[in-house]
């Protein structure tokens, strides 16, 4: 006798290498993907049918849950479908994370320590948030900006104007930020899963450097940083509650000399969790579905020190970085454009250092 | 400016989950895979465009490279695409592997040792092997068989007429062997991969148990048996250097009083490795992949000890084996149907045999 598979489907919002990866997990697991995305030859295509928002009504109908891998997914389009099915991480989350002022006004009232900033409409109150911030300050769009773009770093009174002409002028309808400036060792991020009953589960701290604002290398776990996952942990804990959130949320912090000081959260698996497919027990992207398929959660465990290169804009040769043993590469199938996220390489090997410094070479 | 990603194919004789778990292992490579497959929601459709043999011409011409995931590829195809591709293994490979006649005097040539055994075309030849062999002796189809069908052990005068009306009359088209009863402690395999440049690596042997001729569990490595591995090494180096072989090939083997035994070779990825998705630095898949597309191979070394059980015909509680941390489920998407293999599960963990323990009952 035979009996259908017992297989599911999941929708994503995003097709991006998130989503392929969110794919490729959930298989395993008996769940099978499907992608609302309107970039043509997106990596999600190799792992689930591809549904534009030409075809919305389609996606919206697929199943009975959905996720999503995009940030920036339309806040209206979430709420949508929170009215019919269930939608995880919540509405509200992309609310949050969508807004830099949401998202550090949250962060103080649950007594998360950030930056000091003031909201920004108009060149008097930029004016106004210089003198009492003090310069340096950095002045952000509210919305919208990742990999370091929609900001300007204000360090003399000459520059005042300027800023608010890149970004005053060119962002009516959203507000500004500006946030004073901090002196950081180092940019750390947390990223922890929380089931559906509420189980939570914590990758450790790991470290993070980037290049002209695009993450080139995560260090997994971060060094001489156990003294500080309490405190992040403590943290994400109050926003993963406040929230009911389900599914992988990460936070993004500066080491001072102070502290952690909070700077932003993603309502979603991260790049700097990529080193979990291979390094930990159970992959950020596997803990994230099984968090919205309301399954249990997997181990956070680290089976060893790994460290994750992020391939930007070319490709390297193949056949010399797969020469090298513990490397593991993942190919977004993504055209090369310069300062475009590509792939990426976790190497998890004994002498973890001298191959990282083999692989950077290659890649240059 | 943008550069078209550099992606190629790779085209599988075969669909099935190994076809799966391939494709899955060569997509991070920037490799895309097409299947030959006529099952219909075969578990390859996952990963990959599947054409019927009623496209073979299209299949023939999908790329220049070609592999194969099913043992019983037929010959007269695999060389057909030879004259004008590539062939991973070589469709010599096949012409062994696919007769236990050919395969078992192969590898006595080769010096690799086998149970004693003799061709058997006609009742009369099937009593002069049970008196030369003795008994009991089992007799078996040369070609077609797996998972222990087309066997028939004869202990008794008896039997003979029976197993002759039951193996003799049934297949007219192929003879059939007659080979020794060997007393066994274990089941061993050994997995090895050779690249194009003649580089061969060697994952541990590993301890296989079988239910009903299924296969059940594989613990791998193999407890006390690492002073076998070099033996059997040396055999299936053998067969991978005098077949030219490229790819992983499986040599099974007995373990006796006497030393080991070589049962048989599978000219593919095997049931017995995909522990090492999780367990091995690099996988039987990608290495399988990595040789087939020409690049370097990857480490075999054992990251952790890890044991793999396969679902047969019925899915377990997905809630109570992912409650069990260390659990690494791999579900085919493939209906249920009593002595199918629809899934296996890999435990990697501290408490390995409690843990082992556990999850066979929820197997149950």
């Amino acid at each position: 006798m035979t009996t259908l598979a017992p297989v599911r489907t999941i929708a994503i919002f995003g097709g991006g290498q998130l989503g392929l990866m969110l794919a490729n997990a959930a298989r395993p697991l008996g769940i099978r993907s499907v992608f609302l995305e309107d970039a043509p030859n997106c990596p999600a295509a190799l792992a689930g049918e591809v549904m534009t928002n030409a075809d919305y009504d389609k996606f919206a109908n697929a199943c009975d849950t959905f996720t999503l891998e995009f940030e920036n997914t339309p806040l209206s389009s979430a709420q949508g479908i929170e009215s019919h099915a269930k939608l995880y991480p919540p509405s509200q989350a992309l609310f949050i994370a969508q807004d830099r002022l949401n998202e550090k006004n949250l962060f103080n009232e649950l007594g998360i320590t950030t930056v000091p900033f003031l909201a920004v409409n108009s060149q008097d109150e930029l004016n106004a948030a210089c003198e009492k911030l003090g310069l340096p300050l950095v002045l952000k769009t509210t919305r919208g900006g990742y990999d370091g773009k929609g900001q300007f770093v204000i360090r003399t009174q000459d520059d005042i104007k300027t800023a608010w002409a890149e970004l005053g002028d060119a962002t009516k309808s959203a507000p500004l930020i500006a946030e004073g400036f901090i002196n950081f060792s180092r940019e750390v991020s947390l990223i922890a899963v929380r089931a559906q009953d509420g189980d939570i589960r914590y990758y450790p701290l790991v470290e993070n450097t980037h290049h002209n604002g695009i993450l080139a290398k995560t260090v997994a776990p971060a060094p001489s940083a156990e003294h500080l996952n309490e405190q992040a942990q403590s943290s994400i804990k109050k926003l993963l509650e406040h929230l009911n959130y389900v599914g992988v949320m990460t936070l993004e912090l500066f080491v001072t000399d102070s502290g952690l000081i909070a700077n932003e959260i993603a309502p979603r698996v991260h790049n700097s969790g990529h080193w979990s497919i291979e390094g930990a027990v159970c992959s950020q992207f596997e803990n994230h579905m099984r968090a919205v398929a309301g399954l249990p959660l997997g181990s956070t465990d680290i089976i060893k020190p790994s460290v994750m290169l992020n391939v930007i804009g070319k490709y390297p040769n193949l056949q010399d970085v797969l020469a090298i043993d513990g490397v593991h590469f993942h190919h977004y199938h993504k055209d090369e454009r310069d300062g475009r996220k590509i792939g990426h390489i976790t190497i998890m090997c004994d002498e973890l250092e001298e191959t990282v410094l083999k692989v950077e070479q290659l890649l240059k």
